[in-house]
């Protein structure tokens, strides 16, 4: 008879205590790397690391007196701030839950997320006082709010305002005794932007945010040229409300990286920021990059040493050559939401300089190299698994010691998230021997034409690198004959001449004749636009492109 | 009513699978980071990390053939060498227990710790083959030996050996389906050389080196000039039973390091090693370090590039200038065996460049910066806490989430170290404001005379400044008049000038005269040795040298 083997596990002795994995302990190790690295706000506010660690903790006195307690949930409402990065400790580091909101969201929406994470405490930014305005009225778990000021003097608001932020800090003891408690408790909270249905909470736990952190400190500290190291400059261009600004400022404070943190997003700032504070490492969307890329202050700056990983969607070949003829270094990532977010990253191989333009711009366009302790599965339509060989593409599956374990209250999406122990990504991806992900498509976004699967995301890519074609599209419409064909919305890039569907489909047709493209993948139907619908996060919104063609 | 309030915990959705921190996924990110990077034992074996990754799971499939079950402990004594890493690999990833053999003890010490530990096989180097053949006899839980052979045939042996290493992993399938199970899984074991009593086990599961790696990948690609990347060469030079060669292995696989073992230790053979192999990081007990740089072939050797991080015992100044004068760049770090062991480590501060000769020193020779989710505490003689502010001196505690949680069947002396939930290091330390370490002392070799604390290692380092002086120890003695006095054993450099305690104190009292030494630490007596008593980790035995004078 074959009996079951255990590991072994040994009982802790009697005074043994465990430290477990605390978001406090991040900001501890920042103070002590940092030197005399600043967070910067814009040109408003900066100051060291003992200043920051000093706030935190007065901070989490001033919530303290407004009644905030472990358990509680507490709404930010800002720009990229600061604050908003004190927030992301202090209120975690007490035992409550940090909910970062998203502000682009509709006010119902907005209403939804706050109502469903009954909020109890809100802090909040002077420009968003109008949108809470018009829905406190429906927000029963909220006690009070706190302004967020730039000036001295606050609006006049019907809101049950508590206090303004400075004022509240100011005169607070510079030493809180924070609690310890379990790994698992939940530190944060956000909600994703589904296109259908209600937004979806999203939460981890200090454990899982602490996990993403050290990974994320490697992966970003160890390749090829190092995107973070305690003398970097690092700059979010991603709402902190978006998945915890991608988790990053999390790592940069633990490395002690001088910090800057840019406000409300103005092209021609962010751009003088780049060059003014020596900001080395960023990341975004592609439309934010492209927006700063083209921003009059990027024209003749020199914005060599820059480092930015894009994420959030894929990265096209034609901004990716953009971003290097400015001498900006640009690489993909890719995560989501639910999976904290970053879970694969591109770290420049070490042969990287002796490749071809081509094969250059195929590591850098990719979605990188799986992260450590990160596990992926290629399965196909009947839940077979695929091999990862680089050509095989089925949906990913994920797991990773950091993915929401389920969505907040909603166990029924939670199902369809987690099944048999894998989170289902909803993209389709290949990948190759060495761990290099390519993701072709949402699931949803594949395009099925006269029984070939082509992706959305290939043809917008070559479209890309069209040099008049500065943002593009790409659906199925069905089709009588065809299942589904594929069609175009394109946004030309200023001053150039007019484009037209001619000399797209003849640009298309070169890379036919290479090989790289199906001819049945080039767009039926082309549009100019001088917009292209997206969600709140700066995705392309291929529901709503559907429904206007 | 005050009512106590808790953090939030959520369920997770039922089809979640939580992702346990496994040894198994370091290898798995190494594979994935390292392209073309090799492993290499000494001039006789070099491969990539695809074959390690085969090998590690032939390896299993081969232990698994020889009847290792999860939970057996399996024994290794080997030098260096790459099968070594594969055993760091293998044998924990089969929910076994890997027994890092101290091939340096007595061998009645060695017959104590493999049946303490219960060892069910022997994986055995033919150097240690007499050895085992002494003690055997008194193993009764080992079933049987695999001998390690670099040459052709084995050896005759009266242990009843069940194969050849390479004989047994040849052949096996390429791929074995390692179990998942609790983090919480004991993963190694070795045994402390104390110099009191038996050698005491300490023991660490997969999650604790799972994140003394992650901390340890994070602290040694941040700070200054990285100490590793994906695009450094590491090569110990501790043996790989000592604390698993202060877990870098683990690190440097994780990164996908190039990775060099040198076998047995010959000087020669370690200086031409790191300028052959192009060696960029080591870390080692100072003694070593000292016999590398005295090699004949390191004379003349460039050996800049190479980075050493100096532990196990203080960095002199003596050690660390002649390291600088030969384009070395040594750094000191701090850890025991109970903490996995790296709690500290030295990264150069933003303005070193600036500092002057005596202050980089001052960083260099230090214990270096608590690690990030390490937390310590001073405290004096009646456990009362003192201040971090770079003078006070006191007991060291510490907390962190990969300190050994027992010694291993051994309630008695787990009750000594672990005290109030504060693992008591039995070292005196300051810390300064940014958490820079520096230890002064092994509390039970501290020296008090005349009512005066002084510290034998500040003396040791003062005294290896000496031209003339290659190796120091300084020890308290009793004495009638001061209750105690320091007395120094010194090993003079070859082929220089006699040395006498006349030369010593007067390169002693310049220290006085500057202040940076009390007359009352001055040496009552100094001998001059051919050799000073040392610990089979290198460590100075002061408990032989008090018997001996």
């Amino acid at each position: 008879m074959n009996l079951p083997h255990q590991p072994k596990f040994l009982p802790n002795t009697e005074s043994f205590k465990a430290s477990p994995l605390l978001i406090a302990g991040l900001l501890e190790a920042g103070v002590r790397a940092a030197g005399n690295n600043e967070i910067v706000y814009r040109n408003i506010t900066r100051y060291d690391y003992p200043t920051l660690n000093r706030r935190v903790h007065q901070l989490a006195h001033a919530l303290s007196a407004l009644g905030v307690k472990a358990g509680d949930t507490v709404a930010v409402l800002d720009w990229d701030s600061h604050r908003y990065l004190e927030c992301f400790f202090a209120i975690p580091m007490l035992g409550a839950v940090l909910h970062t909101v998203n502000v682009r969201l509709a006010p119902e929406q907005v209403q939804f997320t706050m109502a469903h994470a009954e909020d109890t405490l809100v802090l909040t930014h002077r420009d968003f006082i109008p949108l809470l305005e018009s829905i406190g009225g429906e927000l029963p778990s909220v006690r009070g709010y706190v302004l967020c000021e730039d000036e001295e003097s606050g609006p006049q608001s019907s809101l049950p305002v508590l206090g303004e932020y400075e004022a509240l800090l100011a005169g607070q003891p510079m030493h809180y005794d924070f609690p310890e408690f379990d790994e698992n408790a939940v530190a944060t909270l956000f909600y994703t932007t589904g296109t259908t249905g209600n937004p979806k909470g999203v939460y981890f736990t200090h454990r899982q945010l602490v996990l993403h952190t050290l990974v994320g400190a490697s992966a970003h500290a160890s390749a090829g040229a190092p995107l973070l190291s305690r003398d970097k400059v690092y700059m979010p261009i991603t709402p902190m409300f978006h998945v915890h600004a991608w988790g990053v400022p999390y790592i940069a404070t633990m490395m002690g990286c001088k910090q800057v943190y840019p406000g409300r997003y103005e092209p021609n700032v962010l751009a003088s920021l780049v060059v003014n504070e020596r900001v080395s490492y960023s990341h975004c969307v592609p439309t934010l990059l492209a927006m700063v890329l083209g921003a009059a202050e990027a024209t003749h700056a020199d914005l060599s040493g820059w480092h930015v990983l894009v994420g959030g969607s894929a990265l096209s070949a034609g901004l990716a050559r953009k971003a290097l003829a400015m001498n900006v270094d640009v690489r993909g990532a890719y995560g989501m939401s639910e999976t904290c977010p970053i879970i694969s990253l591109t770290s420049l191989p070490a042969d990287f300089a002796e490749s071809d333009e081509e094969q250059q711009l195929h590591w850098r366009c990719s979605a990188g190299v799986i992260a450590p302790l990160v596990q992926m599965k290629l399965v196909d339509e009947h839940h077979q698994p695929l091999p990862q060989d680089g050509h095989q593409v089925g949906q990913l599956l994920v797991r990773s010691p950091w993915l929401t374990p389920a969505y907040y209250k909603d166990p029924d999406s939670s199902e369809k998230l987690w099944q048999d122990g894998w989170l289902h990504t909803g993209d389709v991806a290949s990948i190759d021997q060495h761990g290099l992900v390519h993701i072709h498509d949402r699931l949803k976004d594949l395009i099925k034409t006269g029984g070939e699967w082509i992706s959305s995301l290939d043809i917008e890519s070559l479209i890309s690198r069209h040099p008049h074609v500065s943002e593009c599209a790409v659906v199925g419409m069905p089709d009588a004959r065809w299942g589904e064909r594929p069609v175009a919305l394109l946004v030309q890039t200023p001053s150039t001449a007019a484009l037209d569907a001619e000399s797209l489909k003849a640009h298309l047709m070169s890379f036919v004749n290479q090989g790289t493209l199906s001819k049945w993948a080039i767009p039926s139907e082309v549009r100019v636009v001088t917009a292209i619908p997206r969600t709140s996060v700066g995705k392309l919104d291929k529901k709503l492109i559907r429904t206007q063609f």
